[in-house]
């Protein structure tokens, strides 16, 4: 009855086909161009290679690399579970993103009457589908291909949701993405996790280790969305300066906790070795603590410490936090994403705050009302329009002063935070249904399951088992 | 005998040094840099960052990674020919480029008695080389690497002549190359593989299968194709929104057929399980299905539904046809070449025509006239000079009706498949001379006979052994 | 005793904390934006979208993945060191550019007392990074992470300080790096290891080898290093068509070189076989050897034949020359960079000069005095007002003839290899201290000394032991 339980023939297509048909007809209803993309919009004052394609499709390229080769990689890090994290990334991400182009249309590219389509929208679909891939690395390993796909179906509308009602509402900055993108998808994810727990996997699971290879593939990962990380942050900035200052940020945040996490990996290890989930996960950690402040005047050493805390924080949680989560809290974080998005999240909302608090016209100049979009002067104030003249096309702002925006930033997480965690759990309920063919606990990790395997899938194991025969014979 | 007949040493280099000669001698005869490229073009109207390599190489370097990387990895999906997937891919694409810079040079940038260099006549050259490397698949572990070399010669002409003739006498529209590129190398492909008929491999080879690494290693190659293969389809379109659509087209036929096929891999599967063959291969079916249209204001739900269709029957030929070619009419078609360009380019061809059929000046504009610029009105017309107040520099057309360039289309598609398949067989005759090398039927999908292999090259099939040795005793 | 020697647990986190620490302290008291990235500097001139980062982010991103991936992937061929390889080129290169920042800064982007950052900075610390890593070359796999970032520290000022003196006082033109980059890297790393003999290596050592999966991950190195390396030689050059040449001639050299290293290895294998070593390294001669004149008027011809001539010349240099420099000189070059950079820069360094000799207004017009920038007159030349109406913001230069530019660019060779080789000589006595933790001989390229490793990680010789035993039996 197990295997029957698990088996995706008729569920797995069936939810895709019906998937299909929907997300097909919405867009055949609602999907049109944008109007950098429809040849209607084209007139003889059109100059093309001011397209916006051209400033917005070089991010995306980058950003592409990091979904697709990146995440696919970083998750290929078991053992015997290499197709899986790869293939079940590349799956999800796909419907993720080909779900978010509609449902965060409708929230943010919705105007008579049609979701209007560049690439921009893209862009955000790849944000939206980030977030459902964070989430996935709590629970890797232990979802079948359908559970992700009904995980994905439900969480990019919740994420929808919060994104408009942050950034319509509480108004914030977040660059980088530290609330909306890294602690939305870290507590969804941990949400989820916690009712999917399988007690049994607390005394840890056979199959739950790396291999030689799939380490060197998963740093290959690692590897992939460091390089490409400063598009990432930068990717929804203001052009010109802000984004400049969002890719040198993240540059050297990343790079102060690369060797920070090199030196607390070997501190920490009773050999003084270095351990490679360090290698492939705590070296990313200076990208998402230099996130909410990532575009401001905070200077360059402040983003290397900045890269510093995160890095730390993250190894610490890692060695202490996930342990206790897993044993006193239920929570079996499979990847440790509270510690690589959540803690470093929540420095980097605090970082943000700060910059914000000590954001003045000295250091910003007039731009400074572009940068913090909200602070600027209402549409009534004089000194609006004594602004404009100098950085023409500002908009009226809601004149918040640098402390009620620190208090909107802080409204942000508490919203973030609450709604992902809500969202997590009731998604968590829905993919306990049997229907969606949740793998038994000894079949977790494990590719055969969902793949036809090639014949020396499981070799490394049955060396040593030889090994072991022959010693003890 | 037999490995005398297959050893490189003498004619393997030799065939290189008499190439490099006339091709350096080619060269230095007759090839000098474009406009863009030759310092004494430079004015002082001239502005640095105008130049076209700005606008030319992204796209080249996406297409490079392509190339290299994705065409690489995908084809190094054997067990024990991992080395020669990846490395003869190399090896061919790069002697398959410098060849075709001279042979397409001569037909599309030569004047004043020269042919005029710069990054997009790479670009060209590159898709060339995909055509060179799509057939490539279809022999792929059954050729010696001098064979490579002789069908990269002899196919690259066959090609430009093609694209010769289908662009300046039929004049069509194909912007993502579904007719001069994909159904062109696969007929190309599969004329040579029928002459190179191996009776004894049609029972299967004992080597012709896969790895749990390899199998790895291919899917990230198929990551590395589709995340640029945006970039491919709209490499050669106008700039503006034309590129702009093209690059939302192929991302989202892409993406509808990554899921199709998940879905499709799981219910052809009799234990319900995923292929990795499919998510290698059949993935990839939307971004050829959207080709001949990508440009062209179809819908996205169009692009979406050809990526469905596109899937469908790539995956139904993985099942059903390829082994009906290969049993009956002596195909043996070693990566399914004629499915995921074959079927899927003539599905794009079609849809190509009926995008052609419905166009009309109320969705496009004028800019009608700048899509299908054989439907402009003739240098003679008085509505040209109207059209041409809309759209400043609009090239007089060839009044064309849309009838009228389907039917050219048509006849594209039939020369180029007839073209195609003649210049495969007749290579294919080539390529059975005894002193190309071919490999013993034994000796294919092997790596040894070409390469010098580390102690660990079989590993896993020694295990095999080992072990059924040990469960037999 | 051994053991505790190479312990890192103490000694290394000490080193990188100190250096953060220092590091930071400078950061924040002498580094801060560029004018193109501080908010401070925009006004209601400035056009975002011209900003510098648009310019230069798209090189320094193609430049990220060939330091973070080629090298990183390209590093980790040996068999039991694919962690060391690709781990401690990540571990080293984030360190040589965080503190290039700072080195180079000192030197090149210093006023009003500040380095000002931009992404500009980070391609040209990116370039310095590159020098450390090839110098890694000529140690990888007998050094420990400790002595990889002592190495880091001391190579990076040793490289500024000749930059400074040769950019500044012979003022030279290296477009692609070859004096500068090349054959600085390669004879520090010469210094050092000649200093870090290791007389029992010399008979060869057990582990000193390649898997199947490593060669294959270091060729997958090779092609991405091959894929942007356009972008890596023409990265510093003007913009405009000296880029655009710069762009043509790496690809058509490395495009010579790859087909001719394929040649060459089967031609001086016995059995006529393809060695990968060369394919992973040999391909790559050509972009070294077009490096000097890469900008110039040269033909696409030459960089043709200077691709074939750099890959012959590092072709037999791997098969003859580093085994007599290992024998007789002391100088173990485990990547052996001596052939990949040092020959390769030496034939381009000539090449370069053969440029410059040959340079003239009929073939270069104006742009001469551009390229050539020390040869336009000086200021109080008249002949400098008539250039400058043609070639809007020449500045003055040197009025030196084309002979003595000559004559600087041998200065120029010869300080870069002097001052690097003595560089890395003191360098190599340093790594000598013992609290450095040198591996000792028989856990030379072998990742158990620094990582927890997985069980699996010796499995391919462990096959091979049994499979011995069972022969034997």
């Amino acid at each position: 009855m197990k295997t029957r339980a698990t088996n995706l023939r008729v569920r797995f297509p069936l939810f895709v086909f019906v998937s299909e048909v929907i997300i097909v007809a919405l867009y055949a209803a609602f999907v049109t161009y944008d109007d950098q993309a429809d040849a209607k919009f084209q007139t003889n004052q059109t100059i093309p290679m001011n397209n916006a394609v051209y400033r917005d499709y070089p991010v995306f390229t980058d950003i592409q690399v990091m979904i697709f080769l990146g995440f696919g990689c970083l998750l290929a890090f078991f053992r015997l579970y290499g197709f899986g994290g790869m293939v079940f990334n590349f799956l999800t991400a796909t419907f993720a993103i080909q779900w978010a182009i509609l449902v965060q249309g409708y929230f943010q590219f919705y105007y008579d009457g049609k979701i209007h389509l560049g690439v921009i929208n893209l862009i955000n679909a790849e944000f939206a589908c980030a977030v459902v891939l964070i989430s996935f690395g709590a629970v890797l390993g232990k979802t079948s291909p359908l559970q992700l796909l009904v995980m994905a179906l439900l969480e990019v509308p919740v994420f929808a949701v919060t994104e408009w009602v942050v950034l319509n509402y509480l108004k914030i900055n977040d660059a980088g993405g530290s609330i909306l993108i890294h602690l939305f998808a870290c507590y969804f994810g941990l949400g989820v996790t916690f009712v999917l727990h399988r007690p049994s996997l607390n005394e840890g699971h056979a199959k739950e280790n790396s291999s030689y290879q799939s380490d060197i593939l998963s740093v290959m990962g690692t590897l992939f969305l460091w390089v490409f990380w400063p598009s990432f942050n930068s990717a929804l900035t203001f052009k010109g300066d802000d984004q400049h200052r969002a890719i040198l940020h993240t540059f050297i945040g990343l790079s102060a906790s690369t060797i920070t996490a090199f030196a607390l990996s070997t501190l920490l290890n009773k050999n003084g070795k270095i351990t490679m989930a360090d290698v492939q996960n705590v070296t990313l950690a200076g990208g998402v603590t230099v996130g909410a402040s990532v575009d401001m005047m905070i200077s360059p050493a402040a983003a290397y410490v900045l890269g510093m805390l995160g890095c730390t924080a993250c190894m610490l949680g890692y060695k202490y936090l996930s342990p206790f989560l897993a044993k006193r809290c239920r929570i079996q974080d499979q990847c440790g994403i509270h510690n690589l998005h959540g803690l470093t999240g929540l420095i980097s909302c605090a970082a943000g705050i700060w910059a914000i608090l000590v954001a003045d016209e000295e250091v910003y100049g007039p731009s400074l009302y572009e940068i913090f979009a909200h602070r600027a002067p209402v549409e009534s104030d004089p000194q609006l329009e004594k602004l404009q003249m100098m950085i023409p096309g500002l908009k009226p702002g809601l004149g918040r002063t640098a402390q009620e925006q620190a208090l909107f930033q802080v409204a942000a997480v508490f919203s973030a935070i609450g709604l992902a965690a809500l969202g997590g759990l009731l998604t968590g309920f829905v993919l306990r249904l049997p229907y969606f063919a949740s793998p038994s606990d000894d079949l977790c990790f494990d590719d055969r399951l969902y793949f036809e395997v090639p014949r020396d899938y499981d070799s490394p194991l049955q060396i040593n088992n030889i090994m072991m025969e022959d010693t003890s014979a």
